[in-house]
Formats: structure tokens, sequence, C-alpha cells
């Protein structure tokens, strides 16, 4: 596979920004040759000229300034990666190849694409004769480089084409342990295990996936950064005392790239001052605008009860007013509570389980939001493969994931995560503990919105009646909502005739 | 008043649904003539019959079988309600009358259209010489029939032309109390006191603040629902007794429309079973479809931190999973907790102080909501009006609003209602009970998703340093997202190159 086909490269990549980058590294090491285009030739020429001072495989990297030459040097049918800017930038870019496309050829859409955008091209391209191929690609830049998890969506055919080549560069699990097979290098590949990409679906499904995985990354990253300001605020922990935490959690089921990375990141000292711990320097503010947003967006179009992941979303809203939060310190009190005095390592335990319970909490969120979106959007999604790709190169890559991807092959009709026997065990034994930390924080004035709103989901999800009988019968009140009974079959509706206060009681 | 003007009509109204049909009955009570139109003929004849018989001022209402007609029938500058579904049934409706209409006629759109396309469709009638009003009419069909909130949003001129009307029909509040003047009825409407109604602002700006007077609606009514859940799951009380409790509630800071009808509600008798409670009998599934969830989903896109919000919408969601919830109810266990031993008396005041400060928190959210989307859609928005125009129609008229109003009156630039001093008191008062209550909760196994996400928030608000520095660090880590710097300027990005676990460091 070392030469370029008869009629052209493998496949081609425009967009040469750091994930495209990494990429086409990522390929070349796989013995494909790549074409690469990029609006801007300078940017090209920089790349071509450092693969060739750096990289072992940079004869199969080849840089074209004019479009059509670059479409035109591809063997058919013709693969184009997009990794561009979502949004109109990837519109744009599509267009400027379709002149020299032919009926067969794919578009293949690696961005963070909106499901909703990669379902309008799908169609568009499908009506023009090109095969369009969404899909997620995770794991930042060292994930594109030696092995992301990778979750296409598109159609069949267009899958087989790709697929070689996708199987090829994604990240490797092994099949014994379900861990990532790690140590590549460039020009040094991992070599066999479960690669982490599979077909998803159809059009959107790969995109809506991957939306998915960053509105659980998001939700990850929120209960690591709880479970930390408990240790700071309640324990007054310092940052390595912490990192030995996060390094002992990582050693059992909590083991992830996260919880590594975290204890890595606690244990640095501060490069500009190496007295100090790093994580003490950085602002506490945190962006959002993309994937993690449109999940619970999603969430609440589809009346699905993903309130955790809407609160690390929101988490990273209210980080991000710094200056009305500091302004607020000085005038908003907080309680007056005594001094945490239990013993600091029962509340580590007890952090731990709340965090692990939490977590699942949260993940069966996302995987109840991809279930009901398989309905509203005509795809068939195979949760236990999307838990098993997860397992290898992207953020939320962890030792759970072979545990859900365990329940869903136990019980392909799996309602929810947190129905699997190991899964509630796990929070049958962490539950108590859990609760006493969320008591704990409400006590203490410890804001953690995502434990909380995870043990609300949970105490909600359990309960054969909630409050909102109370509600519907308020919905009749002032608007004639009309109600269900419980000793009524489902559909029929009822209403009382309520005499408002104040006020006469109408006719109309 | 009481005939029609020379050259025709004081109003039109199309879509004679219950809203439709109140509104048209409000308005003849005041002495205006409304000619009606409604699709179904028969519906229109139906409605006029039934004033006849019945409605002091049916002489004042007209009705039309045929659309040209109709609107030949209106005095100009012609003003046409449409009250009719939102959406394309909306677009539909006004399309019929637009070819009838002249430069300067105004129609306004009384349903609960989203803002978006009130902006759209305010931008489409302008450039064809029509004024648009969006309105946003709040208060259930006894408000449409005796005085609701109006929000109009458009330009001052069409304003200037409805207002007659528009202060004449809504709501009114007595001057000293800022409480409702109550006891019209039909042909007897309220004279005198402060109408529930002001311009709102341009284009979309009264239908966006009707969607977060509807989103406030939710919190409301969910924060009633965990304060009922509560008395009645932990210290274990009846609805009768509970009733006593809201009753009470009623004569203090809490004194609203909503807490008043729970009392109502929650003394009735099972109409099938005079001897057991009513809301025993009610279905607990809420259905949401509409301006609660669209006022989340315009909290994460703009990026404001309203939580509890969202989580009453969400709490609907979730009450809507009946047969899951029941079934998961034998599956997943709760605490071991011990029964509740302390005073009934000081729990049931607990849990006021608890609903209290979440009301407070929540209200400041929707606050937060509007403060920013006025930036985003170029609006100006005055709090303490729109505070003010609550006080009396709608759902949410509460003594609260008043205090709402004062906070905005005293101070013009207030960042966040729980800042003002009222407020800001009243939640120093009660934010012990209110941790107890959400630790409680917590610890005896009651879902209180708005209780607890309104505590993280007002934690979080006063928190001069969340833990995100950690979650920046994690982004700079994986994503080399960088990061800024506690001892630094805002806007310098710093980025530390991080040896990825397991994987070597990159060089690109």
């Amino acid at each position: 596979m070392a030469k370029t086909t008869d009629d052209g490269h493998h496949i081609g990549l425009v967009g040469l920004a750091v994930m495209g980058q990494n990429l086409v590294l990522n390929m070349a090491d796989h013995g494909f040759n790549v074409a690469v285009y990029n609006r801007t030739t300078s940017k090209m020429d920089d790349f071509i000229a450092y693969c060739k001072a750096n990289e072992p495989s940079a004869d199969r990297v080849h840089g074209y300034a004019d479009v059509k030459d670059f479409v035109k040097s591809l063997a058919r049918p013709r693969k184009i990666i997009f990794l561009v800017k979502a949004g109109a930038g990837t519109d744009a870019a599509m267009n400027s190849v379709v002149p020299y496309l032919d009926k067969g050829d794919i578009l293949i859409d690696g961005g963070n694409a909106n499901w909703n955008d990669t379902i309008r091209r799908e169609k568009e391209f499908k009506a023009k004769g090109i095969e369009f191929i969404g899909s997620g690609v995770s794991g930042g830049e060292t994930g594109a480089r030696f092995g992301p998890s990778l979750m296409p969506g598109g159609s069949k055919e267009a899958w087989k084409s790709l697929r070689p080549i996708w199987t090829k560069i994604a990240a490797k699990v092994d099949k014994k342990t379900g861990l990532e097979l790690t140590g590549a290098e460039p020009g040094k590949p991992i070599k066999g295990g479960e690669p982490c990409t599979a077909h998803i679906g159809p059009d959107g499904a790969g995109h809506y996936v991957k939306m998915v995985h960053n509105g659980i990354e998001y939700i990850d990253m929120q209960l690591i950064c709880e479970a930390y300001s408990i240790m700071k605020n309640l324990l007054g922990m310092k940052p390595d005392a912490m990192s030995k935490v996060f390094a002992e959690w990582n050693k059992g089921e909590l083991f992830s790239f996260l919880i590594e990375i975290t204890a890595d990141i606690l244990q640095q000292k501060d490069p500009e001052n190496p007295r100090k711990f790093f994580v003490d320097a950085v602002l506490d503010t945190a962006g959002q605008k993309g994937t993690g947003k449109w999940t619970s967006i999603s969430s609440l179009d589809l009346g699905i009860p993903a309130n955790a992941m809407a609160e690390a979303v929101f988490a990273r809203c209210l980080s991000a007013l710094k200056e009305e939060r500091v302004a607020a310190s000085t005038s908003l009190k907080g309680p007056k509570a005594k001094k945490y005095a239990g013993s600091k390592k029962a509340a580590i335990e007890m952090i731990r389980d709340a965090l692990y319970c939490s977590k699942i909490c949260a993940y069966a969120q996302g995987f109840q939001l991809m279930a009901e979106a398989q309905h509203e959007y005509n795809w068939k999604l195979d949760f236990g493969t999307i838990a098993k790709i997860w397992r290898g190169g992207c953020i939320i890559r962890a030792r759970f994931l072979q545990k859900i991807t365990d329940a869903y092959n136990n019980d392909k009709k799996l309602q929810n995560l947190m129905l699997d026997p190991y899964f509630k065990k796990a929070i049958h034994k962490g539950q108590a503990n859990w609760r006493k930390v969320v008591a704990l924080t409400a006590e203490h004035g410890i804001s953690a919105p995502a434990f909380s709103s995870a043990l609300a989901y949970y105490d909600g999800y359990r309960s054969a009646v909630l409050p909102q009988n109370l509600l519907q019968a308020q919905r009749d009140f002032f608007g004639a909502h009309t109600y269900e009974r419980v000793d009524k079959k489902r559909g029929q509706f009822f209403h009382i005739d309520w005499p408002e206060p104040g006020r006469p009681q109408l006719k109309v």
C-alpha cells in the first residue's frame, strides 16, 4: 500500500489546521498516499516543508496549490476529507471541489458539524450523485495523529469505500482488556487491536453521536471539577494531594483519560513560578458555544430529561461571568457551616462514590437521548458499538465504556443504563455516600450542580409517583388544559370547572 | 365609545378558540365594536348565538363569514388580532387578510409565537407597508375575559394606535397595594387602576418577554410541586393539611395566584369519589412542548446560566416517562434514611424558606436572560415595567413582582436580582433552612431538582473562584485550547506543551 494506486492518491484532505495536519500524518503513517489542499497555499507549503524535515512518512503527503489538480490527483471513487470550520466555511470549501467531481465520489466532513447541516448536505449531494459522509472525529490533535475515535454517518456504500482507511487510522483497543493500545510514534503506528470506528447510521447519525460524545465530555469534566472543588473547599486539600487522589482513583473503576490527565495537571508546577501549582494560576472561566450546548438543546427538543448534561453547560456559562461573581462574592453571604470535622479519608471515598454514581446517571442521560434521537431521525443506533468505539482515541475513553458495551450486549433493549445490573449495583453501593456529599455541599455552600442534578434525576427516575399531579391540576385550573386520572386508561382527559379566586366563573 | 366609529368597527379578531372568544368579550365589555372571523364559519355562528343569549355586550360583536367583508368592516388604520395556533397556521391566517389591507393597517399576533417568527413577520409586513405587533397575552381564558397581562412588541406608531384598546382591556392593579383589582363580571369590567400592559420594545420583544414569563411560570409551578412533594414524602402530610399550609403561606411574601390555587386544589375532593382528595386521582405526567422549552434553549444559546428554569422543563420531561418510572421504582433502590423526626412545624417553615429563596434565584435567572437577550436582539427593555405589568392578569401574578419593580426602580442598572437589598436580605434570612431542605431531600431520596439547582446557582454566583480553572487546564491539555491566567490581563492566552500519557509528545 506504500504507493499511490494506478489512477491516483488514496485520499485527499482539505483544511490544514491542527486537526487536518495530524489526520494527514496518521493516514500517511498507515501507508496511504494523501493529497492535501488548503485555501491559503502558504500554509500547505509550510506543512509539506515540515513533513519533509521531520516526518518518516513525508513522501506520502502530496501538496496541491490548485483545487482542480488536487481533485484530479485522487483515485476514484475520490474520497475527500474536510476539516474546516463548521458552518458556512464547510459549505464553501465543499462547493469549491464539486465542479471537478464525478458521480460516486465521496465527500467526508470530519468537522464538528451540526447534525442538521449534515442531514441537509447529504441530501443535497445525493441529488448531485455525490456521496456524503459526516464523520465525528474525536481525540483532539493527539487522537487525530495516532488514533482517533471515528463516528461516520452516511450510506453503506460510501462507508464501504472509506472503511479500509478509517479502520486503519482509528485508535485501537486491546480485545481482552478493552483498553486503548498506546505507544505509537511517527512512522510507527499501532498494529492490531480493535479499531475505534464503525458505521453509525445514515446521514447525520455520525455527527449526532459525536455531539452526544461531546456533551458527555462536558459532564465528565464538570463532575471532575466538582470533586476537585469539594476536596479543595470542604477538605482544604492542596493540588498535589488531590493529584494523588485522582491517580489512586485512576487505578479502579474510574480509570479514564480525563481522570489521568487531571492527576497530571494537579501536580504540575506553574511555569511562571515553580514554587506554586499551575492549576491555581489558571483563570476559572470556561467558554461554551458548540456541541455541548447543542446536546442540551436537542434533549430539550426531544423531551429527554438530560438535566445533568445541561448543568455542565450552565456551569460553564456561570464560570464565564467572572467579574459578576467577584463582585457578588463580597455581597452575597454563604452559610455559617462548621468546618468539616469528619475523617478526610472517608470524605474522599464519599466524593469518589458521588462522582461515580453521578457519572453513571449522566451517561444514562446521554444514551437515553440517542435512543430518542434515533426515532426522531429514523436511524437505528447500536449502543453497544457506540460505547465500544469510544473506548479508545476519544477524550472520554475509559474502562467504564467497556461496561456500557457489556450492558447493551447483555440486553439489547436496555431502557436505561441505570437499570443494568452492574451499574445498578454500583449506584446502590455508592448512593449513601453520594447523598452525603450532596448534603454537605448544600450545607457548606459549595456549588455542585452536576452531582445534585444527577441525584435528583436518579430519585426522580425511580419514583413511581412524582408531584406533577399537582402541576397538572394547576394547569387544568388556570388553562383548562384537562388532566388524566390514575384510575382511568391513558388518553382519557378530564376537566373540573374551577371557580377562579376573585373572579367570576366562566361560562363561555 | 359604544358605537362603531364612522368608518367601521374598532378592531377585528381572527380565531375563535377559547382565548379568542374571551378576548372579544373583554373588548366588547369595554365598549369596543369587534368584528370577528373564523376559518370555520359555524364556529363563528355558534359564538355569535352564544353572545346573543348570554352576553350583555353582544351587540358589539359582529360576525363575518367572508374575510374580505370582515377586513373592510374595520375603521382605519385597521387593527386585526390573530389568536390562532402558532407556526404555519398563523402565517396562513395573516396572509388571508393581506390582499384587503391598506398601508398603515396593523396586524396583531396574540398567540404564543416564537420571537424569531415575530421578528421575521414584522420585517416582512413592514416591507409591504403593514404594521405588525407581536403581543404576549397572559392569563389563560379568565385573564383574556376579564383582564390579561399584555406584552406588545412592535413599532411605537403601531402601539399608539393599539394602546387605547390594550390599556382598557388589560388587567388592572391597585396603585397603592400593587395587587390586582378583582370582581369583574360580564358587562361590568374593572374601572380604574394601573393597566397591566406597556410597550415592551420593537419586533419580537413582546413575544420574547412573554416566553420568559412562561419559563418563569414553569419554575414557579415546579417549586410548588417540590414543596408539596417534600411535605407529602418527608412529613407524610395529607392534601387538606397541605392546603392549609399553602393558604397560610399565601398571607405573606409568597402571596400569589399560583399559591392560592394550590391551596384550593389541595382541599378539593375527587369528583368521582368525594371521600378522596382530587389531587391523588390526577396522573403525574406533565407535557412540555412550547415556551418553557424555548426559554431554556434561548438561555443555552445566549450562554445565561438559567439552570433552575431548565430543571423545571426537564422535570416535566421526566414526569412524562410514567411507565419507565413505575418499572424503575421496583428495581432502583432509595436510601435507608431514618424517618424525619424533627418538628413538623419547623420543617414546614424550612420548606417555605427553600421555596422563597429558590424563587428569587429563578426569577433572577429570568431577568438575567432578558438582559442578555436585549443585547442580542437590539432591544432596550425596562425590567421594572415588565415586572409591573406581570402584577395582574397573568399566571405568575404575585406580591413578589412589586418587589422586583421596586428593585429596578431603585437601581436601573441592577446586575442581578439577588443583589437587590430586599432580595439579598431574604436569601440571607432563609438560606440556612433552604440548605437544610436540599440536604434532607438528598438524604431521603426525594427528587427536588429546582430547589437544589437554584442553590447551586446561588453558591456558584457568589463564588469569586469556581473550579473551572481545572477545566480550562484540561482543555489546554487535550485540545491545546490555551488558558488565561489569574495574574495576567484578560485576553492573553497561554499554553503548556503537555506530554500525553501513553503517547508521544506532538511536534507539529
